[in-house]
């Protein structure tokens, strides 16, 4: 016999949750698996032994439905990357401290990247100081950004959030009789796969988003406003989708173009340019506190003077489960479960990754990857997305996001609402 | 025999194409009704004699309740105001001509505020010039900020919107260990009616929003701040609900204060505060751009320091169907059915509204208010809903709020996505 502890991490998605009502469900299966602990925020939880006891807080099936329609950690999250055991392992013997205290012999952690490092970095670990203590790293992020695996868990419902939203942006703009366009800012700040995936709207007839542009291309102001002249010519209303990362360095269009005339380089030009991020006041006086969907608002106003509206969709498209995918929810609780039979099968340092083994119909297999080939890596839009002029998705790339975006739950609702399971703040303390 | 004509007017919301949908099963269903005109661009295609046969648009039950589960107008909008027949006639000759021309018997328009004023000054004119051309107003907005009648049709579905993101965003916020403020800007420049009913989520036991910012009160930044640092004495995650109408003069706190505590009298202080719309630079430098949001959220970064994010509802509260509430939208159709009755009972000059006859078993008629009533008129949130301290909303608000939300359509989906039912717009053109 022996316990089991189970953490989330990274920022939130509709699915983390999902993943936990996996490892949770498989694990009070398993004869071999006593209790079940969740650690608050993180692994800081296991550093702080800060542990609940799953099976006091989750009784029912309800409770279990109502986890998988409950967005963020309902455990907590933490943003903490070990240090390397090498130089200073005082972190990791109050971790094992804990771990062996709590007679804990398989941790499992649901996270990003960073989440990835710490599963790989402590099975190492265990494996020298001779702990018999299983470490499985279950993905999730909405970025879609893990190498490896064909997708990760909590993508698909951001995807289909950010598609269906886009749809209903799209009618709200369309009313008026004035040329208009608007910009909706997706998040993504490396990789461009949710901003892309809003794509698939033209699979349902949709001409927009008729400009799509993602951190994988280098993004140019000038460029952009004879992409958005184009499409005004063609749409009264243009919709734009813009990843939160493409970087574009705050001078404005006339000074590009000015640079770009007088033959200056774009070097010099860069170098002169300050980034719409930092905060610094440009040129003209402006100070961009918001992102670059504002940025380029402010920019088409100034260019062509026509009806603009910037949209960030902000922390929605991470948590609203309301919206999310049935496949996304679906396939987070079995890639929990799967690593819960991973670690009993007497692996570790793995990390539980899909593989599609084909488009129509959809299906996928699970298979573990050693942690080491996803930690801090990132993987990126494949060129073959992209238009060549780097300014939309090709629609070959509809086959690889659109089965990630089926079905629906039945979501539960209280009084017109979408109900959620969460714990009292007071047990998390 | 006689055609009918029905138009869309003013901001989207989720329930226009519903009270459309009201109108045309019910005008259908009339032997005495012919052609079922739609008026493209609200009254403007009435102007220009730009009218759709909806018969040749929409055939089956099917087409009907993909229209009932489309936001926005399905015919195109406008934002335009009549003038004053006595003085200037011109425009209403040529709607006079076209009703004319095409035997329309009855207009129907769905609109806010200025639609009304159009069927009150259509329906004058009609009578001075002794035509029989009957003139009823279908009302709409999601500012829920017409006289008379309980409620508005769109109303309550952006409400069951933003109480569902609320509590989202409560879930998303809730995952650090650090304490931070998350202030969501809802839609409503003078009216609070929807910022203050995302107050539903304490029925449901949340604590937040720990804060609600009406229009209906006047704001004062420093005691906002007060308000914030009392709440996160109390909770890790405040959650701040602010109408985007709320007026803040743009002096820091520090000025505030300092005006305050010189005794120099807050008209000088209003004096020389610069609103932190005008895009004027303020006395910092800061160029506010943006909502009242961002410029909170500024505010507490500056002064606390703590996690802070603000977060824009924008567009989406008013066009987010696939979370719409069935009541709304099975009331917006039936507003428009009995606008149809209304007409043909040879009624003009009047606005279909509700009457709340009962909270709780929730129970409303529809009855008819002179259109002067409704135009140029706006109601307000009532004293009691709003706390003393007038930052928050009092619980026995919530038996308004709580009946408008509740039920929910089963959306048709098209590859993962709500399917919208849409006009060519070449057949709008």
């Amino acid at each position: 016999m022996m316990n089991i502890a189970v953490a989330q991490s990274g920022g939130p998605t509709c699915a983390i949750n999902s993943s936990l009502v996996g490892v949770f469900k498989e694990a009070i299966k398993e004869p071999e698996i006593d209790a079940v602990f969740g650690s608050v925020n993180g692994i800081e939880g296991i550093i702080h032994n800060h542990l609940v006891d799953l099976k006091s807080l989750i009784f029912t099936n309800d409770d279990m439905e109502l986890l998988r329609q409950t967005p963020s950690t309902v455990l907590g999250s933490c943003r903490y990357k070990l240090p390397d055991h090498n130089e200073d392992d005082s972190v990791y013997k109050k971790i094992l401290e804990t771990l062996k205290q709590r007679q804990i012999g398989a941790f499992f952690y649901i996270g990003g990247n960073d989440s990835m490092d710490t599963v790989n970095k402590l099975s190492e670990y265990f494996r020298r100081e001779a702990a018999d203590i299983k470490v499985i790293g279950i993905p999730k992020t909405i970025d879609n950004d893990l190498c490896i695996t064909d997708h990760t868990p909590g993508f698909g419902s951001a995807a289909k959030y950010v598609a269906a939203t886009m749809q209903e942006i799209v009618r709200d703009s369309s009313v008026y009789s004035m040329p208009s366009v608007t910009i909706v800012e997706v998040m993504g700040r490396h990789a461009g796969w949710l901003t892309a995936s809003s794509a698939v709207l033209h699979a349902l007839g949709e001409t927009a988003p008729h400009l799509i542009y993602v951190p994988e291309r280098s993004f140019n102001i000038n460029a952009f406003m004879k992409d958005v002249r184009q499409e005004m010519a063609k749409h009264k209303a243009v919709i734009v989708a813009v990843s939160e990362g493409i970087e574009v360095p705050d001078v404005s269009v006339a000074e590009q173009t000015a640079c770009t005339e007088n033959n200056i380089g774009e070097e010099k030009c860069e170098e002169a340019a300050v980034s719409y991020r930092s905060g610094v006041v440009d040129n003209f006086g402006h100070k961009y506190l918001s992102g670059i969907g504002k940025y380029l608002e402010e920019t088409v106003r100034k260019e062509i003077g026509c009806k603009v509206r910037s949209i960030e969709l902000n922390v929605m498209q991470r948590c609203s489960s309301h919206m999310c995918s049935r496949t996304d929810i679906d396939e987070a609780e079995a890639i929990g479960a799967a690593g819960v039979r991973c670690a009993l099968s007497g692996e570790t340092g793995k990390v539980m990754v899909f593989r599609r083994v084909n488009d129509m119909p959809y299906t996928i297999v699970i298979e573990t990857t050693n942690a080491a080939n996803i930690a801090n890596n990132e993987k990126f839009l494949p060129d073959e997305f992209i238009t060549p002029a780097g300014n939309n998705i090709n629609d070959n790339a509809l086959k690889y996001f659109l089965p990630l975006i089926q079905g629906e739950l039945n979501i539960i609702m209280d009084r017109g609402i979408p109900k959620h399971f969460t714990i009292q703040e007071s047990v998390l303390k």
